[in-house]
């Protein structure tokens, strides 16, 4: 497989791949959520399970085209749609699982349900976005713009251990991952995360997240720009190419996300990663595409 | 004076208004410094102290016509050029203090000097940005990418004080500051900083700033674009046109910084205030252009 670059070669490797993976998707009443999964069951990659609201959208001239790779299941409302789903993903009838119309809370109380939900101990529930930007010449992974606020130590070496396989189910080999910070040097007393990024930094040259490069501190610039790097004296084996960035906090993260996307010009897919199935968890404003980039992404991550 | 919108238009601006304020260049060593300062001379908005390196600096071509508005100070050594430009501020005989070729901390701790610094007590040091975007239609301050490690309530309140005087001295009258989050909701628990944001946006309400609009928590996007603000259905009277982003810690502000330089096109510049004289104080790979519009941008702040 080639490296996959852009949005618009993910999808062309997924419909060369010829894989199908089940998607439970819970109360699909909203548009853009039902558009992207028509896309991606168009282009052949998905097979669909819509739990809830289904007379609806068995009603669907959109999906019409698809029934023979759609299952309906009946749900009350969307926290009943959302129990199923889950207990569709635990009994291995769902590869993904993907959120409608229904409360982003209510959703993951039902991944997290220490009986019935799908975070097996050990794991770490965290967010893993996927960036397009013009002014990069790859796929750009972060985490964690939106789910765990102040990354424990335990938690940011499971987002680096997560991100590593997402960038190798893109074609890379040897995904290079930069711990970020504002500058880059350790400082144990005012930054105190920066003292473990050493350690996460030992952990993989050791090999603990497999064939990969992690570095850190170091500033977003100079992890993804050479000549950065080299105007300000650093020596990085991430070399100003970073496939990924783990921010310290969400703060720094959500940052990078609402600024990449308003003044960038990027677009952005994203998944949860942690649970047996990764979760497709769009916020209320995402746009059909970036709707359909996640799905992409989510089951291009299975395929590896 | 009609609103800066832009660098190109800032420096029209100090033309036309034909004021000369005085700049104390600490060790001026480096060739993007002489260059900015060269040309801030040229444009005549500047009269220049060159504290210390001045042998060479007497003969440099660059300076030559400019000699009627240059004074040369010597000092044996970059700390010794440090504490002389610093007492020039003292001493009302300077407007505006410089960073040349001297370590940063070396230049500060001059400034913080109980006894012979410019740093009156109950101000605050902070770091305060300009940044020109080709997808913004006017200029965006924000604090702090580089000062204050994780700001207090107190230190929040006077960036907010401070960055309020910046804009106005743009030309905006009634200054729209947004005080950053990674979501529009105060959580006291997970993010203390929150509850004090709607203290401070009450301040400002109260008018403590004078004429301004203060809101928050806000996150990036939703401070800068009306359509997003709707598309959330959120309700701020920042009404997506943020003139100032205040972040909540260094991590944010510097990811802001780093990500809209490498990846938005963004010109920037920079200024420390909380000082009796603005600070230019440029990172060591910042471009001559970047120096010449910071000390545009501190010459700017004292006219108004």
């Amino acid at each position: 497989m080639s490296i996959i670059k852009s949005f618009d070669k993910l999808k062309e490797e997924l419909v060369k791949k010829s894989v199908r993976k089940k998607v439970a998707v819970v109360w699909a009443a909203d548009d853009s959520t039902q558009q992207a999964v028509a896309q991606t069951l168009s282009d052949g990659f998905v097979e669909a399970v819509f739990v809830g609201y289904v007379r609806e959208l068995q009603e669907l001239p959109l999906l019409l085209p698809h029934l023979d790779h759609i299952t309906f299941i009946d749900a009350a409302t969307p926290d009943e749609a959302a129990e199923i789903a889950v207990s569709l993903v635990r009994e291995g009838k769902a590869d993904v699982l993907m959120k409608g119309l229904i409360n982003t809370d209510n959703l993951l109380r039902a991944v997290l349900n220490k009986e019935t939900g799908i975070l097996t101990r050990g794991n770490v529930l965290t967010h893993i976005s996927v960036a397009q930007l013009p002014a990069y010449d790859k796929l750009l992974l972060f985490s964690d713009a939106a789910v765990i606020p102040y990354p424990t130590h335990e938690q940011r070496i499971k987002q680096v251990e997560y991100a590593a396989a997402m960038v190798r189910s893109l074609g890379i080999d040897e995904p290079r991952i930069s711990l970020i910070h504002c500058s880059e040097k350790v400082n144990e007393k005012h930054f105190p995360h920066t003292a473990g990024y050493k350690e996460i930094a030992a952990m993989g040259q050791a090999g603990s997240f497999g064939r990969c490069i992690v570095d850190g501190p170091l500033d977003v610039k100079v992890s993804c720009c050479r000549e950065s790097m080299v105007t300000k004296g650093i020596s990085s084996p991430i070399d100003g190419q970073a496939d990924v960035l783990i921010f310290p906090d969400i703060e720094a993260g959500n940052t990078f996300y609402k600024t990449i996307t308003l003044f960038a010009g990027a677009q952005t897919a994203g998944v949860l990663q942690g649970p047996n199935a990764p979760v497709v968890l769009p916020s209320r404003s995402d746009s059909t595409m970036s709707k359909y980039n996640s799905l992409a992404v989510a089951v291009m991550s299975l395929t590896h």
